[in-house]
């Protein structure tokens, strides 16, 4: 397939060039830049909704439950899975593999992880373009699912237009990080696993310390949420798109754009940046610098004018 | 004082010299550049420990323990604390106050917190050079206060030689950081409020978590402490000892110190090229890309390449 075909297939939403276009901007070469600097003028489509947690909360089990309640909507869907431990990403468990079968069947459904890059970097910019390559092919929702927030190689809230944080009962440390200001508040809070016990105790404590955090004019619904049964899965669509009305009214949309961009574009440089750190900074190299610090012939810092003087950055 | 009053002071461990040095390298100017590279030769002995965990697990009364404890046995010790929830760092409630005031008249202790420097970066390249600034002043303990572990602005990994994780009871989080491999493995465990309803559980499933993944020769002890009232602080500070012993032999104190300035030179690159990203993003300059972006007549990596022309590093 050449570059111009494509980008005629993702236009024309044919999943084989849009596989082909993710691809290409992992690889962050000319070819993948090139191809999302010609799609970016057919995006700002779709609604972007970011999907965040720990591991082992349920995202992908609310993924799975989201894509069947808009699939009955109509919507075409895509989902971006930036989590190593999701079973969209890893080799999923028997249940799982069962539940994903049917949207992997399903043309109007486009589910891709994205592959840790380890050491070499770039997790970033590729997630950046292949959101941007799923916004250009068409999709109505890209889901983006990602560990933690906000703290991440990958800032879901610069890629997504809501970010729906989703917890289980039990898991104290999600409420300690908003009431302590670490966490960025998210627009919805989906409480996972809601017929465990401690779920009643959760939402008043996160009630509690969503009053505690100095609040904008959104108030962050919070949803309890069932989804291997469905349960509440309608209800926390019906919030994101009560979160998208009130971000289309009185040009909340593009503030809430401009913040996310200008967030992307520090996210993206630096992820650039360390890049070519990393690759300045090869393993003799650094063994070198390593033995004269350990030498007490330089200090640290000194180390580090040596790396970005040979990476060309000092 | 002069840079070499400073310098003379911190070597003979006067408290206004130490506290005017760690002014001098928080600006991250030339002077403070000089200092730390003048002090380097002199520090490597000073046993430097992490203390890490969420916000609110009791990290800093834990401390508060260790200082007591460490203090008792004549050891000089330092505090650097880079958790902004930290009541080192904060204005204390006055139950912290009144704890944390014994120590502060103590000439044995010097106790330090970092300021968030907010957008302008450098926090890990500061509070390296503090740590090694008090390892200079002949300190026999660092300890190093942070939030979370190993996904922070300044990796305390690279900045000691042992990292105590806190958890407390109902802080499921961690557990499954720990089993889905998120989190760097701390090499002693505090279950902190230990006499709370959920300590053994607690204490179960992290034996369970830490035997899923894949372990080294060093086996992080799991200790339950009552800090408030001393309960566990010398069997913990028994197993820092411990874990000190096992890196002292066999060449492990070596290896894990090159291990440590390996990602701490990568570290201090980054934050060092995210200063440069910060001064050249401005916010006039910022704005008008982002109109370009807005207006698609540039993407996001494009914008990315302009800001690094204008600071630069293209």
């Amino acid at each position: 397939m050449t570059l111009e075909e494509v980008i005629a297939g993702v236009g024309a939403g044919e999943r084989r060039a849009i596989g082909r276009a993710i691809s290409m901007v992992e690889r962050l070469g000319p070819e993948g830049r090139e191809l999302a600097a010609t799609l970016h003028p057919r995006t700002g489509r779709a609604w972007r909704v970011g999907v965040t947690g720990a591991p082992g909360v349920g995202k992908s089990t609310l993924i799975s439950a989201l894509i069947r309640h808009l699939r009955a909507a109509g919507r075409r869907v895509a989902v971006v899975s930036v989590d190593p431990t999701s079973p969209f990403t890893r080799g999923a468990v028997l249940g799982d593999r069962i539940r994903l079968t049917d949207h992997f069947l399903d043309p109007g459904v486009f589910i891709r992880s994205m592959a840790s890059r380890g050491h070499l970097g770039g997790l970033a910019e590729a997630t950046a373009d292949a959101v941007l390559v799923l916004d250009a092919a068409g999709f109505d929702v890209v889901l983006v699912e990602t560990v933690g927030s906000g703290q991440n190689e990958v800032e879901v809230q610069t890629l997504t237009e809501t970010v729906v944080l989703a917890l289980m009962p039990g898991s104290g440390d999600g409420v300690q990080a908003i009431k302590a200001g670490l966490m960025e508040i998210p627009d919805v809070i989906g409480v996972t696993k809601a017929d465990r016990p401690g779920a009643d105790l959760l939402v008043s404590e996160l009630a509690n310390a969503l009053s505690l955090v100095p609040g904008g004019p959104w108030e962050p619904p919070i949803v309890r949420v069932r989804a291997l049964e469905d349960g509440g899965v309608v209800e926390l669509w019906d919030e994101v798109q009560r979160h998208r009305a009130f971000l289309e009214s009185d040009g909340r949309l593009e503030t809430r754009r401009r913040a996310g961009l200008a967030r992307q574009i520090r996210a993206l440089a630096a992820d650039r940046l360390g890049r070519r750190v990393e690759a300045a900074a090869d393993p003799a190299f650094l063994d070198g610098l390593i033995d004269e610090i350990l030498d007490r012939r330089i200090d640290p810092s000194g180390a580090v004018d040596r790396v970005l003087d040979r990476a060309g950055l000092s």
